[in-house]
């Protein structure tokens, strides 16, 4: 156990640990989110989705897409697809041995970005709020890539 | 190598290893139903995937969408969005020293609970049972994110 | 902080960190190549991004789907799809102590695959170029995970 107690003693990761765990609640959230809308707007994706809200052809009405739906979907996805980098360019960068404050300072702008993207999403407002919430993110994945491709190139 | 073989030996982290790799195939096996549904039914999302079953404006046919195509998308993204987080907070919880038993029980549940969620979306089984699917490993990755921020919060 | 230069030590474990750090960086670039498409063909999925090409029912025109844009979307989805296992089976199958050749070997395989999807995806090239190139990549996961489940079984 010698070694797994000195990686959660190493400060930089410890502070991966919890900014990670905070986006991918987040993250998780967005389910929740297509959920509530799905159920409080009664569109559904499936048939047997619908059955408690009707029988037979009635029922089918609800097989529909809605626009608050797709959008939450679209979030959601957009997540997915900037979460995933960061994730693993992120657990990499922890374990290359960075400066701690730059370290944190990277996991914390790529959190409260994410957090600002999906707010900017979901309310929705204007342009370019969600853009810029996007390139920093964007931003901040590629940097902690150039920094390990950098020093660390095999 | 002294940290690594460490790491091997620890007993959560195995098991975390085994059922993640379990999991991750399953998901693996989702790209497959869907190839075998896209050939089976002759149902393409782009042009030059049809070009061996006709040619010019007979083949274009063919691009179009199905309900058991999109059915295997669908429970796909799905498996997506919910593994994507339990791999990053179950990788940092294995290695938050948790008890043996309590994290085998964590990953088995959600595990199982994947599994079943593919068995009711594919099916289909009649809700509740592809949401309480869902719901059980959905429940399991915040109660490891849960415990990882109380215990580890930076 | 012994154990994680051990880490960063282990050669399998810097190739991993290359490679992985290579393919997320153009799982990234997907999703300027999508930002590009949608800006030169002024196609929108959001009503607030369109606001800057027109006001009130000249804006609303642009929102549409497009052939391109969404060929774009499909190589994003089948990379996020196929790079999650190979994140998670192949950090695990690096720790697990592997020859070093060999590892090298599935990574380099992996990377050169997904490249090569992408350029079949976006050209497009006529098939079997794509489905080839899938198929190098999921087999080199499910290598992965094959030895990983072999030796490591919990």
């Amino acid at each position: 156990m010698a070694s797994l107690s000195q990686l959660m003693e190493n400060e930089v990761f410890m502070a991966f640990a919890s900014y990670t765990t905070i986006v991918l609640s987040k993250m998780m959230f967005m389910s929740t989110a297509t959920a509530f809308y799905r159920l409080t707007r009664k569109v559904f994706a499936n048939p047997e989705d619908c059955v408690g809200f009707g029988k037979g052809e009635n029922a089918k009405k609800y097989l529909r897409t809605d626009d608050r739906v797709e959008r939450v979907r679209r979030a959601h996805l957009n997540d997915l697809e900037n979460i995933v980098p960061f994730l693993g360019i992120g657990l990499l960068y922890s374990l290359s041995g960075p400066d701690l404050s730059t370290a944190i300072l990277h996991f914390r702008l790529f959190v409260g970005a994410r957090i600002y993207h999906t707010i900017a999403y979901l309310t929705p407002l204007p342009q370019p709020n969600r853009a810029l919430a996007f390139f920093i993110g964007y931003g901040v994945t590629l940097s902690m890539a150039y920094r390990l491709l950098k020093s660390k190139l095999y």
